[in-house]
């Protein structure tokens, strides 16, 4: 963590100062740049990321009363994982949540077929594919440590809680804030504020103008309904139902993720959750016609225990405690836009969904709250880019494009990861000797469920794969795969990933030939001084007179050559830059690859050692270009697309 | 981290309930069962190990109006990480922290001896020595974490500030709480109910008697002369200026910790600080006769800075912001005894002394703050034990017996660090081509610096080394060196050394023989029936009825072999307990060896293959004894010489 820049200040680094005009972070003023709708995990990261620009004003309101205490989704993919690192808080949910290391597979036994028995067990994430985990920790708890982000944050945001969005309308001539959102109190837990304001409009509603709104405000969204989407697809709901418990079981693998196809049909995945003691079960009840509901009288928690009895035969199973439980009733279904723009229409929207707002799948694959919280990370650094300035209001119109692909993948994924899961297990779907199917698909699909199969087309934000084979372990489109490295000025060994902060920037890495760096006309020394001192580097292009280099388009180096080898006194100035008000250097710009360790990054990402490369990163930590290191004029090119020339100042 | 076994319990798990009665952490109450003097590294670690303790009234008083915000020791040792993880900061501090991964040396250049040349770097820390780095952060930052600890605590623990000690005396006729200590009130910071007593006092002094006092008031401890005790030592004090600053220089090894051995014998030594910008400089003034002061009108923050800039030639050196600076005069001193036990006298302590009031000495080794969390961390359990009539109070001799000796070979060796240091780089004392003496010293001691070679002697709570060639990697009475393994239940790779926390039980680490476990008279089973059956069993008698079985004593179990070959159904049940209300199990007892990973722990510590052993680990983390894995009747013989038979309950 990087601290104390413009004058050391006491306490916690990671409580920022607020914001010097005071934060504002909850009240609902007349007018703000962003209104959230809704506390889940799509809004949270998105008022997380917007938080830490107080000169950003953003509100995030929520129909139910306070913060969310316990249930729903509980997975968090590896790819989660690393943008919780970028935010801060990665190291919390190691500490407090569960490590899925192992998932098992059993089905019933050919021999005694009203008995269970495990048919295999695999390593849940394949080696290398991460350098994170994939981890199990409730909704509730990651939304506190988002809550506990902005409230640390300059902005001091803090939710609107009982508040609901009922209509939404944009009127383009309305000025600079032409969203009109209308909110109604939903019970006495309006701020006391708020409850003023409330009081004096007719009717117990309030009306707030926007720049911006987002619907975060999951399946039944209002915000979708008044940009006049819908979800579209299957009719048909699966339903499962799901319980969180204290039990006591001889089962062996009750510490691991388990799925259990019996014969009886009644499938079971077992999540074991944070502490060490808890359990989530999900019983699959069967799917329902369109329109049917279930018949929700019938399901009690105890039928859902009993077939958890009935399916862990020859295992016993008491439950101590039910903490939570639910039936969830779900199709797969899809928005056709995750904006307020049309068909045909050709403008910057206004209005955006995220989250289950836009799709609705099975928890099978526990994906919920992963591909929510990957929609709200990649409008928030865009929201962020045009409000300040950095880019055109087209920039916004990729996000219904990026992530409408991605949630289209899912449901896919989800649709035939459900029907798997679903077939009994029979002698027709195993060839003998194989893997039961289910168990085959779970591996060949690790990458999926670890959140890794993202790539983003080639678009404004991401460059053709021109060049890709400088760099064939770093996909374009796909999020950029850390790797270690040691930092040169102080030789700390370190994940390079780690130097991607959830603060909107963009990145230049810059893998370096295998030539002396120090040496006139390096390839290093030749972009450096083209970016730092070329009038058409898109550093000085693009970032303002007065703001530190850095500021918008943060460059690294990478040298494949052991740190003893490279003398930091030779490093151009742009590597060494000077920032703040004291004009202090940064030193944490300069890597060598970690040959020592036998993880070396030009070995394990295929960099190449001859030629080097470019890599640039989007501030959601996507590939978004890879680059010959001399290609300058492409590199200009690039970031005219995406980002304006910088205001004078 | 285990969690939820008594029930579900939302928010935050690091946060714990507060004491049913009421936690009652702060405010002067009349009796107190631990009175800690003085808010350092010292007390601050004892009362937040105290503090788990909601049973144990323990109260925290400081002469300062609030808690610190900079200057003072910055050095974090390996050892000293290891004991915030068994507290639960470990992480936060590695996130905060700066890394100390390289020391380099430097000394004047032969050839140009006005300027400064460097002499080589070496790792500052030997590879395998401890899973934890050795970190630089600010004391006043250790102290914020210390008091988060206790904030969440379910003692709710706070500092009463403002008060200081000024007569301590003891009264064995006065009942239960013989130690009555009077207190000064410093200025109005004292909290309004305390101020209330105060008040009401004669000369703004008031009473608390207590149990147990412990001085961790600093080198000029008044519950050191209270108890008649003084440092004893070199009359003769070395000088040092140190100063925290914020600059701008072109020194390329300004982030590494550096020492800097000048011709005109200006030595310097640089310390990087947390944060990325923040440095430390110590430097040298000189030595002082007995008796005198250095003069301090003399000594300037700027005479400081020129110091530095006239030895960093050819380097330069601007002063940004100067965040502190001090001059440290100090002598290597110490205490003869830690507590209120005379020579001759036998009877337990009930007053005790801890960190600066016992020992003093240079910040070069930087030891200050780590050797004094260390005493706190000895006594802590130790009160723990005896408070909770766990173990007799001759356990409490112990404490001082123990550090002590610690704390001689700490003046011992700083004493030769220091003269080192501050011999001139001359002809004579480096051989040509060879590293000069202080950076040979420097590697030859890296164990030391890095706390590690604290070896406790045989004792009562230290067993004879009979048995050590079953772990040659377990030194008996040196700290339990972790190592990785897979925990059976859910294979997640972890260190063993996680499994020590801050919670004052003891451990029996059974390593077991190469032999089918679950074989009928295999070494572990008969270990377990013992100790979950006999009469004799330690882990019975001295464990009440009612407590979980792991209470006072927590075995655990490592395999040899691999996690797949252990079923998890074959384990004999107390290392599978019931524990708890609901009589949750608790699956984090059993782990096997990470041979996968190239890392067995077999292997790395030595242990005997064919016949296992076992490892007692103290609450401190230090090993107490190695034994066969049948040795059951020297385990019995071991703890009755450590706890007392339950109290039947
Ligand atoms: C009852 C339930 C059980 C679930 N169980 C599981 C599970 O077992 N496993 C699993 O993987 N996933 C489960 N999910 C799904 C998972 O929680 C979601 O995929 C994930 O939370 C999606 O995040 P989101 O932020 O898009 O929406 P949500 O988490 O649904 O958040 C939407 C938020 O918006 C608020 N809101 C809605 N409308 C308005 C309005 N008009 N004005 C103001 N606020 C509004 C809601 O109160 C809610 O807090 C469950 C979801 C629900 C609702
Ligand atoms: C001014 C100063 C500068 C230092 N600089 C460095 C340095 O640069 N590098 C380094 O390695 N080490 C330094 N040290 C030493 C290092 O801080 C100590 O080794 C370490 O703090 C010892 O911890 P402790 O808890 O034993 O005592 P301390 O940290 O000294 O804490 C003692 C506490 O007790 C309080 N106290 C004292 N008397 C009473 C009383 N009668 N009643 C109530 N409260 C009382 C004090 O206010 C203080 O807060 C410095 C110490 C001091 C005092």
């Amino acid at each position: 963590m990087q601290y104390h820049l413009n004058g050391f200040r006491a306490g916690d680094p990671e409580v920022f100062d607020p914001a010097p005009d005071g934060p504002a972070g909850s009240g609902l003023p007349e007018c703000v740049d962003v209104l959230i709708v809704g506390c889940g995990p799509a809004g949270l990261t998105l008022a997380a990321q917007l938080a830490a620009f107080p000169e950003i004003s953003t509100r995030i309101v929520e129909r139910k009363s306070g913060p969310m205490e316990r249930g729903q989704a509980d997975g968090i993919s590896c790819r989660s994982m690393e943008m919780f690192n970028a935010f801060g808080f990665a190291d919390t949910v190691k500490r407090q949540g569960y490590w899925v290391n192992e998932t098992t597979f059993w089905k019933a036994n050919p021999g005694q077929p009203e008995h269970i028995m495990r048919t295999g067990r695999v390593q849940d994430v394949e080696d290398g594919l991460s350098e994170m985990p994939h981890m199990i920790l409730n909704q509730a708890r990651v939304h506190d440590m988002y809550l506990s982000v902005m409230a640390k944050s300059p902005s001091r945001l803090v939710p609107d809680y009982g508040l609901e969005v009922v209509a939404v309308k944009t009127d383009e001539d309305g000025g600079d804030y032409p969203v009109a959102v209308t909110l109604q109190r939903v019970d006495a837990a309006a701020t006391p504020a708020d409850a003023d304001r409330l009081a004096k409009e007719p009717g117990g509603t309030v009306t707030v103008r926007a720049k911006y709104v987002v619907g975060c405000d999951g399946a039944r969204s209002n915000v979708r309904r008044e940009i006049g989407l819908e979800l579209k697809g299957d009719s048909a709901n699966q339903a499962w139902g799901v319980m969180d418990v204290l039990a006591v079981t001889d089962f062996p693998d009750i510490r691991c993720k388990t799925l259990i196809q019996a014969s009886s049909g009644g499938n079971i995945l077992i999540i074991p959750r944070e502490g060490g003691y808890l359990l989530r079960f999900y019983v699959e009840l069967g799917s329902l016609g369109a329109g049917e509901r279930l018949a929700r009288d019938e399901i009690t928690v105890d039928r859902l225990i009993e077939t958890v009895q009935r399916t862990f035969r020859p295992y016993s199973f008491a439950v101590k405690e039910v903490v939570w439980w639910s039936v969830y009733e779900i199709g797969q279904r899809l928005s056709d836009r995750f904006d307020d723009v049309a068909e045909g229409e050709d403008r910057p929207p206004r209005i955006f969904i995220a989250g289950d707002a836009c799709h609705t799948h099975s928890p099978k694959a526990g994906q919920g709250m992963n591909v929510s919280m990957g929609d709200a990370f990649n409008l928030g650094w865009k929201l962020v880019s045009v409000l300040k300035g950095r880019s055109s209001p087209d920039l916004l119109s990729t996000y219904s494009a990026e992530r409408q692909a991605v949630a289209r993948d899912l449901i896919e994924f989800d649709r035939q990861w459900a029907k798997i899961i679903s077939e009994r297990a029979t002698a027709e779907t195993d060839a003998a000797g194989e893997a039961p199917k289910f168990q085959r698909y779970f591996v060949e699909h690790g990458r999926y469920t670890a959140g890794m199969s993202v790539a983003y087309e080639p678009s404004v934000l991401t460059g053709a794969a021109t060049w890709q084979s400088l760099a064939p372990g770093f996909p374009v489109g796909e999020r950029f795969h850390s790797a270690p490295v040691i930092r040169l000025a102080d030789a700390k060994p370190m994940e390079i990933g780690d130097t991607v902060k959830a603060d909107a920037r963009w990145r230049i890495y810059a893998f370096t030939p295998a030539e002396d760096p120090a040496a006139e006309g390096s390839a290093i020394r030749k972009l450096c001084d083209f970016l730092a001192a070329d009038p058409a580097s898109p550093v000085r292009h693009h970032t303002s007179r007065g703001l530190d280099v850095d500021a918008v388009i943060d460059l690294r180096a990478v040298f494949q050559q052991p740190a003893h080898d490279i003398a930091l006194e030779t490093m151009p100035a742009i590597l060494l830059p000077n920032k703040g008000r004291l004009g202090l250097v940064d030193y944490e710009k300069i890597f060598c690859a970690d040959g020592a360790s036998g993880q070396d990054i030009f070995d394990l990402r295929h960099v190449d050692r001859q030629n080097g490369c470019l890599v640039v990163v989007r501030p959601d930590q996507y590939v978004a270009h890879i680059l010959p290191l001399d290609a300058h004029d492409e590199l200009v090119r690039f970031f005219a697309g995406v980002l304006l020339p910088a205001a004078a100042a």
